[in-house]
Formats: C-alpha cells, sequence, structure tokens
C-alpha cells in the first residue's frame, strides 16, 4: 500500500490537478488562477477539483507540501557528527534539486511563494523546520537561530542562481563540486565563533 | 540640471508611469499586465504610456534599470584593497537594501525577473556587471566567473532571506551585525584557495 494515498482513478486525478495548480501558480501567480482554469489545465470537471481540494486555499496547501523525502533527507543529515554536519546538509539540499520532479515541486513553492504571503508564510515554516533541524543537535541553545538563518543564506543563494535563475558558475558545475565550494561555508555557519 | 532625464511634468509624468509598471510587474507578473492598465494606476492617458516607452518591452526595460547609485557604490567598493573588498561589497549592497527608495527598485526588479524570461536575462546581465567588478582586480583572470558566481551566492541569499522574504534572525538584525557576520564569507570566496 502505497503511502502517499489512494492510487488507481482517483488519486492519479488529485496528483494530475496538483500539477496543474502547481504551474499556474509559478507560471500566472496564485491571484491570477482560477479552480476551473485549474481544473481546464488538468482535463478534469471544476466539481472534482472542489471534491478533493475544497478551496484555492487547500490547493495552496497541497501545492507548498515539500517534495516526497525532503524531510527525511534533511533529518538524515542533521544526524550527522556536528564537524561533518555542513557537507551533509548541502548534500541532501542538493540531492533533491538534483532530481527533476522534486526540484520541480521545489522551484514552484518558492515562485508561487514569491507573490502570495500566505504561501510565502507557509515556505517561511517550512524552511525554518528544515533549516533548525540542521542546528538542533550539540549547539548552545542561544544561537541556534542565528546558525540557521546564516544558513539558509548560503543554501537560498545557491538554489536561486543554480536552479531558479540558472545564472554564473555555480548552474553548471557538477554537484559534487558545488558541494566542496560551499559546504566549508556552512560547515563554518553552523560551528565557527560568532562575531 | 538633472541627469535623471526632464524635471518638470513630463519627467514626473515618465517617473509615475515607471513606478505603476514596478508595482504592477511586481504584484501581478509581467504578462498579466497591459500599456492601459499601467496608464490607469498611473493616472495619465494610454498615449503617454506609448510616447514615453515605445512598447510593454521599452516598459520593461526602464524597469530593470537599477537604482541611481548602485553601480558607482559597487564600482567604489570593488576599488578597496583586496583584504578588504569582501566586507566593502556586502556594505555597498546593504547600503542600497537599507534605502527604502532604491530597495523598492531593486525588490521589483528581482520580482519581475522570476516571472518573465526577458527581465531575467536582464537581471542576468546586471548581476554579472556588478559581481565582475568586485573580483576584476588582483585576482587570476581563470579564477574570476567561479569567484564571482560564490560571491553572487551568498550576496543574493542574504538578499532574499533579508529584504525579500523577511525570514530569520538576518531579516532584523541591525546592518553593521550583518556585515560582521557575512563579510568573511564573501572575503573567503574572493580569496580563499579553490578546492
Amino acid at each position: 500500500m502505497s503511502v502517499r494515498g489512494p492510487r488507481g482513478e482517483r488519486g492519479e486525478q488529485a496528483d494530475r490537478i496538483v500539477a496543474a495548480a502547481r504551474r499556474s501558480f509559478a507560471a500566472s501567480g496564485y491571484a491570477a488562477t482560477s479552480l476551473r482554469s485549474v481544473a481546464q489545465e488538468a482535463g478534469v470537471d471544476p466539481g472534482l477539483v472542489h471534491y478533493y481540494f475544497r478551496s484555492k486555499t487547500g490547493l495552496l496547501e497541497a501545492v507548498m507540501q515539500p517534495p516526497e523525502g525532503f524531510g527525511a533527507s534533511v533529518a538524515e543529515a542533521a544526524q550527522h557528527p556536528l564537524d561533518e554536519r555542513g557537507r551533509a546538509f548541502v548534500r541532501a539540499n542538493l540531492r533533491m534539486w538534483e532530481d527533476p520532479v522534486s526540484a520541480e515541486v521545489l522551484r514552484s513553492i518558492i515562485l508561487t511563494a514569491a507573490q502570495e504571503p500566505a504561501a510565502m508564510q507557509r515556505l517561511r515554516e517550512l524552511f525554518s523546520e528544515l533549516v533548525l533541524a540542521v542546528v538542533s543537535h550539540g549547539l548552545p541553545d542561544a544561537e541556534r537561530a542565528l546558525r540557521a538563518s546564516l544558513i539558509a543564506t548560503q543554501v537560498v543563494g545557491l538554489v536561486m542562481n543554480r536552479y531558479i535563475w540558472q545564472v554564473g558558475e555555480i548552474a553548471t558545475l557538477p554537484a559534487d563540486a558545488v558541494t566542496d565550494l560551499v559546504a566549508p561555508t556552512i560547515q563554518r555557519y553552523l560551528v565557527d565563533p560568532l562575531p
């Protein structure tokens, strides 16, 4: 039995609706997307969108779900000893972004959030959870939030340049080379004395 | 005489049109914005928008112009000796983003680029020019593009978290504290041996 919900026709239809909403939110913005246009794009009856997701907010919530395995992947990285956790965290992030399916999900989350405050709030929460996991073992309570925030700046900038904007050398290097270049920064934000 | 163009009624009207386009591109996206709606928002006759900017592309070009002083501010930072240039570059960036007028321009450039490929291309060029200036003195030719790209990841992530998304501790700290925290990373990307 799958953990992702019902298979068969019903599960497939719901997946198709979410995929259509994802494309439309990312390309045209949340405000400019209607349940009707999502239904049309997904090739289903509008009533079915209401049936599965209740409202546009319900559809947004579905679109803002992180890709399968992201939470687990970050949690695994967070279990590494402090002196190698920076590298493990960079690798966990790159692994998700190098996979076309999860990259598409992550990309649409970021583009949707850029234009819709409710989605931005969801992205903030998601990001805090993920990054805070990495600083939650072996660091002083008083430093965790700042270290997490510094790590977030470097990871977000890496993702924006490499995957969203695709600009500069960082966009074309192999993932292992990117890890070698950026992991030391994450590691320093994790453990170096704060100024 | 101002270098920004004619003052008086004509200059003010053009400024008002660009400001209206800026808001609309950033909030609704470039595709969803019409010259007519920009004219209405700016409170001018649609013919005037055509007269000043020719086309939607002309208006986009105007919206994508970096704020006054950004180029000069970065060029000044780029003249600092290598051992203090990282800090100077971070300060030049923060100075532009801490100013509400130039921050609004930069913010709309980033949000417009997120949804419009032509604007993204313009942002890429702009960014390359600005960041390449910082690595252009005193560094080996072969390393410049990679160092510029690494610096860009950290600066973009800082800007996204602090100013666009306003998430985490980095969003609320005083600018001087942010400089102390992030400048060492830029400095390392500038001069530390590459892996």
